[in-house]
């Protein structure tokens, strides 16, 4: 084993952050086509308050680190442009407590705008939302059902890490 | 003491959350003119990045708060027009930081828009920096030099909560 195989991450999670929905996939990666070890949704309910949602989030994460230990956490980028600033404010706070997790273990952070992830894993960078989620299925040996939209875009995030890193087989 | 009294916060942090640079003041209320305990500046180096930048400002956070004990966080609420929202989404990863700790904690949280800060603490809803800093100077007997932007906005934001709740003498 090699230094660069030492610092290959083995374990590697996709997270699609959001406010009322964060939705998680993390894959196991091998010189053979990576396997899925888990994926869901953490949620938080619209009755809570603010403060006590991003509180029962980063408790949710922390937890989910805890089971797979992922060494890296594969995210959805900031983009220049958003069709609703409150909303796009709104995930901010959701991603901070996304990034602080991973922060405060030290995992590594890889960010990638949604035409980059759209463009890895469909090979066209404004693809639609189930031209995703069928290639994503497709690469995975998934079946398309049963995959919720929010798995469906951790995933591609993850699989954009190892497509851009060549290390998809 | 009846159950009112009891209720009301004794100490109190208002907050002006930020990537770079998060104020906090902390004033301590009675029946007289509230008392300041405490208030600086929280930094994070722009040469880190972001994930780290997240984790050290919970980290001070959380000490900050361990040396206070406030029973309430007023900070600046969330406003619908921004002019770079790019920059608004970054302010909502520092504001979600700040929200999860006290979230953690159960703390009363209150948000004001900063027209309303502004109104609270001047009577004028578009008043400029300098009016509302040099307010928060003569409410809390305090000079204006040595208060840095950060720490007046902070206590603006607590001294909102004071008169808005008719706590203020």
């Amino acid at each position: 084993m090699n230094a660069s195989t030492l610092c290959e991450p083995k374990v590697i999670m996709g997270v699609d952050p959001g406010l009322s929905a964060t939705g998680y996939g993390v894959l196991s990666v091998s010189s053979r086509r990576p396997q899925i070890l888990g994926g869901g949704v953490i949620a938080t309910s619209e009755s809570d308050a603010l403060p006590q949602r991003l509180a029962h989030m980063y408790g949710e994460l922390k937890s989910t680190l805890d089971k797979y230990r992922p060494q890296l956490i594969a995210v959805e980028g900031l983009f220049s442009q958003y069709r609703h600033p409150a909303t796009a404010i709104l995930m901010g706070h959701a991603r901070g407590v996304i990034l602080l997790t991973a922060g405060e273990r030290g995992l590594a952070v890889k960010e990638y705008p949604p035409a980059v992830i759209k463009q890895a894993v469909t090979g066209n960078g404004r693809a639609s939302k189930e031209q995703v989620q069928r290639m994503v299925a497709t690469l995975l040996s998934l079946e398309t059902e049963g995959l919720s939209d929010h798995v469906s875009d951790a995933l591609a995030c993850a699989l954009t890490y190892l497509i851009r890193e060549d290390r998809f087989p």
